[in-house]
């Protein structure tokens, strides 16, 4: 099978007949705007033994590479409609390992109301290499970027934090998982994608979190010119997080949690709380934002029990 | 360094201060329609020693990684405006090699008045990777597609072919190549951007050439559901490629070209051939499309000389 072939059986039905994907057998997508909104693009790529085991089931791989995306949609506000898929597979990946992993693709993006436009494909020496772009429609007045925080605003994380770097120690085989709970969360995050369009008419600034929440957290302050305070008892944190042996501290640095973080200013918090249970998903006050720039995690008796090392970078 | 410290050193001030771009600090791009417009995108991914040979100087990656995407642009009729970039760095690469690339990279968004507005930046134990999404402007009613295709149409293309092909083979030291003239079309292809956009209310189908013209014209063959008779002393060889001692016909199968492919009613040969002047491309009739399916290649005698494999395929 050639890569036409592959694309035709595997992909083409993906596009749910999409006008302006013309089945994938054109240089480019087209897409037509929506009158008074605004297109929102996000586009991350995951390369296996970074962002995903070795040997990952194939499914999980396109499924994992999809989520993350829309998780960038879903803190601004966007509603997802269009994905492009950019593929670098190794050379001895059969066609029945892509068809494993357009299925899984197939299965989320009918679970997040999503088609497939466009992409290419490409067959290298390895490793793994998976590149997805997702379109998205916002209302222009309430696109929550990182730089609108205000002094004084609560904190707010959705979910709970830390499972999902957990969840890698658990796939490692270095932490018990019965149930296999935290290694779900690190296999297949939970794009907030309805929590993101309520709440984004209310929010001062807003992201999604992958390289760990205080990490992320700085770039909020940083991009608002402000710094915050974060009381890690306040921290939500899961059952099985809990019996881990891990406390809330080394939570706030572990990656992959695709949770919402966002500000707001305090008399805002009952309609969160609101949007949020409409959502069905929690969410939790943590920290507040304050003038003096840097981020401080502080125990349940004040002190100042900030980590020296944040989260994840790729250069570091 | 960290890939923070990088995106704003190096990527940041590519974005032009492009408004939606948000100087790159934020999770997506946010891009305003303009109006009777459709948006046309596109995504090419380019690895090392597939794409391009290894070690490659960092300007000339990024300059091709952008020219192939915008070639495919170009064949579509669109106006390019902005592009993201998803680079997966081997772990080793420093910031000067980043630098460098960064540099190559706006000198073509400069050249080509585009500009940076997202993408992310990954660290991996190699091979070089580039993924670049390019966004266009597009007029609805002139967006060629492969698939418009008339029999008795001509088939013509840009500029000539096989040069690209020919460029590898000399950056590999099998060919000679002497003032570098086939290397550099193999290293900076032209995207045909100009007379993409005035031949695009003229043709019945367009597409860029980029694994093959005889596999690509293969595409809007089937697309079309035609096939298509071409003549090989019409190919357009540049004097380079004609002192190689390779023929018309071994032009044909070569990739890399990144010229225009397209058809259209005979009536329009002199509308094309004023197009292209004022675009400064000569272009050049090959062939004709037909009812019965299948590509032949005939030389003057009239012989099909039709050659077993097309062209580039990824999976074979």
């Amino acid at each position: 099978v050639d890569e036409f072939g592959l694309i035709a059986k595997y992909f083409s039905p993906l596009t749910k007949g999409y006008a302006g994907a013309h089945n994938l057998t054109d240089d480019a997508a087209f897409i037509t705007p929506v009158a008074g909104k605004v297109l929102t693009v996000t586009t991350d790529t995951l390369v296996e033994g970074v962002h995903f085991l070795p040997h990952t089931a194939p499914d999980l791989v396109a499924r994992k590479a999809l989520r993350v995306n829309l998780s960038d949609l879903a803190s601004k506000g966007a509603k997802p409609f269009a994905v492009m898929l950019n593929s670098v597979f190794p050379r001895d990946f059969g066609s029945d390992w892509i068809g494993r992993f357009a299925a899984g693709l197939s299965q989320d993006l009918d679970a997040f109301d999503c088609c497939l436009i466009g992409g290419d494909t490409v067959a290298s020496v390895g490793p793994l290499t998976i590149g997805i772009t997702a379109f998205g429609w916002s209302d222009p007045a309430c696109c929550p970027h990182r730089s609108g925080a205000k002094a004084q605003d609560d904190i707010w994380v959705s979910g709970t934090i830390g499972d999902g770097g957990l969840g890698l120690l658990a796939a490692q085989g270095k932490l018990p998982d019965p149930g296999g709970a935290l290694q779900s969360r690190y296999d297949l995050p939970e794009p907030r994608i309805a929590l993101g369009q309520a709440i984004a008419p209310w929010v001062s600034a807003a992201m999604d979190i992958s390289d760990g929440l205080l990490q992320d957290l700085g770039h909020i302050g940083k991009a608002s010119g402000l710094g915050a305070e974060v009381f890690v008892s306040l921290i939500p944190l899961s059952a099985s997080y809990g019996h881990s042996g891990y406390g809330g501290l080394a939570a706030l640095t572990m990656g992959d949690d695709y949770e919402l973080l966002f500000t707001a200013p305090a008399d805002h918090a009952d309609q969160l709380l609101r949007l949020a249970q409409t959502a069905n998903v929690d969410i939790t006050r943590i920290g507040r934002m304050m003038v003096p720039m840097g981020i401080i995690c502080r125990d349940q008796d004040g002190q100042d029990v900030t980590p020296l090392r944040r989260g994840w970078q790729h250069f570091s």
